[in-house]
């Protein structure tokens, strides 16, 4: 694949307008509903037991994101999973704060077991705890790194038969077998919240248009990445504030051209 | 009535800054609490059983908004609503999502039966299944329209004994007798999450002042309209984001003189 | 103390990066993690009681906001609040809306007699109905206030033994004996929600990195007022909206220079 990918699948977005089910938390929840619009696609956020599984079932992708889960969320989580699974659904999920508690641990490894997962997309620290390593969590955000982490995401990828998403300075993506990184994206990106998971949302709109979860991965990280460094350069030193709304604009304008000029990813096995 | 009953309107929230208490969701409380302000409204968020007869009480009107809509959050607005009858304050539904799944449809009716509703807003497709309508709801966003979303409005305001607002490309107000159409707006609105919902919120605080819902609805929904034609030509190609930031500043800034030039409605029956 | 005691504290945050455990409401969590972010915290939005007592055991300070407080939250906080106790971490409690229902004055007088704060934060009619006073609490705004808001601090200092900050025209800071008013500030921050409650969590973060609570406080709210002082500058007559963003960029752009020449505090007590 080349950056010619990442095109074809962003306009396959921006004609379906692909309907994304989200089940998230209170922080990141109109963050992501704003940048899945800007993307083209349509965001439906339903987090109650009592419809999760309908929303799944119409969705074209449901995307399972932990950072504010309780034991309701979590039995709506598995009931939008089995149902999405059953009608061949992909599900995305994003482990925040993995490792970061005994009860978040709890949570991802219930609904990693319960549920094969399409993708999980975290940051190398959150996607380390998920194979028992113990890159460090600090709340939500990665701490220290002392490790690899192109291995974690392929650890991970195969322990968990999945494509794995571990960001950080790179983003790797890998299946277990297949590695890419991904050079695009921006700093700044960590001082503004929900930035990783709009990332999860972003994924899961890619995999409503494109079955391999491969591709679809690494088309969702470049076309974000690429986004972020424009929205980064046009608002230069202004701040988080402007950043973060130069960066919504960006996922709603970002064109063909710049997908082609800017994006980086390789193979590294 | 025309554009000069809008400003007087307008006039009287920014004098009167009317409380009014939405129980809402998780997507778009932030953006509703900041509209409200903008507009000169005081925002009163209060969702727990534990307070929403006390809340609605001293409320000078009540949202109630079923965008993340939960057994809890149900039970809460039920009291709310029954408290604000009681009190004689107007309450303002939203059906938001209403026909996705049979969860939204349960409680889009249970809570029709329950409480005899000033206004209903939602856009024609959410209108369209309060009477046994199939407009289409894709997620919580309106798909293909085949249907007549007057006529749908003035049946749900018949069947109901409400006023409905009806959003779309035109939005239409009606009681069942008289209908109105308004003429502004811009579709970028579409691409910001929670923009129905917030004026549904502002639908309430013109509620709040003026004992005619009929006036009430158009009035809002012109002001609104003007709001965002405004805040789109500002921002202009910017992007939703701009967009976004612009139509927080509009709704606080915008004038009698912007409102008696633009405003653009016509009573159609 | 004097600003360049502000100036100290900033650039410990700046380098500690400090966890901040934050229980919230659905309106500002998204606010108030970026606020954090953007001066250089560390957010960790975490209100689910299985994960409250650890969460709050990792931070270097808890804050509990009662904005959308329901059963679950409030005994989250209490198992967050006494875990932080034990383990010497600061807490800070923002009584949102306390007084404007019966049940957020139960909530804010159970937490009160089962955790001794490090600060309480709320506008000077929130606190005075901490001490039985009477100051207008409208929603979750405040009305208007007859009585000494000053004096309202000291008192709900003393009866509570902890440090209070009250905000409003001038913010008064007090705990019991020391009294200070801090002159920063800019009428345009009771325009957008959530204000006072990110002004808690960066006065969580102050605290985090000084032991010493009332020099924490006056540093925060001196902090907090240049920032919004410089923001409102800088967008001008542009809105709400505008202004939001560029206090994001301001909270992390605001300099020792600019703290030296704009802080301005007076001990008068």
């Amino acid at each position: 694949m080349d950056a010619r990918t990442v095109c074809a699948l962003l306009n396959r977005i921006r004609e379906q307008k692909p309907l994304i089910h989200n089940i998230t938390n209170i922080v990141v929840a109109n963050f992501s509903a704003n940048g899945l619009l800007a993307l083209g696609a349509s965001p439906f956020m339903a987090s109650s037991e009592n419809e999760a599984a309908e929303a799944a079932k119409m969705a074209d992708a449901l995307v399972l994101n932990m950072g504010t889960v309780d034991e309701a969320i979590l039995k709506a989580m598995v009931k939008a999973g089995r149902s999405a699974i059953a009608h061949g659904t992909p599900v995305i999920f994003d482990p925040v704060g993995a490792g970061a508690t005994p009860y978040r641990k709890f949570v991802a490894e219930s609904l990693l077991e319960e549920l094969k997962m399409t993708m999980i997309r975290g940051n190398a620290a959150e996607i380390s705890q998920l194979i028992g390593e113990q890159g460090e969590v600090k709340g939500v955000d990665a701490g220290d790194l002392k490790g690899n982490p192109a291995e974690w995401a392929k650890r991970a990828a195969k322990q968990w038969q999945t494509v794995v998403i571990a960001t950080g300075k790179d983003d790797v993506i890998s299946d277990g077998s297949k590695t890419f990184l991904v050079h695009n994206g921006h700093p700044i990106l960590t001082q503004v919240t929900g930035t990783g998971c709009l990332l999860s949302a972003v994924a899961g709109a890619f995999a409503a248009v494109e079955k391999d979860p491969v591709k679809a991965a690494v088309s969702a990280v470049t076309f974000y990445g690429v986004a972020a460094e424009i929205a980064a350069e046009k608002s230069g030193k202004q701040g988080p504030g402007s950043f973060q709304m130069e960066f919504i604009n960006q996922l709603a304008l970002v064109s063909e051209a710049e997908i082609l000029r800017h994006g980086s990813f390789e193979q590294i096995e």
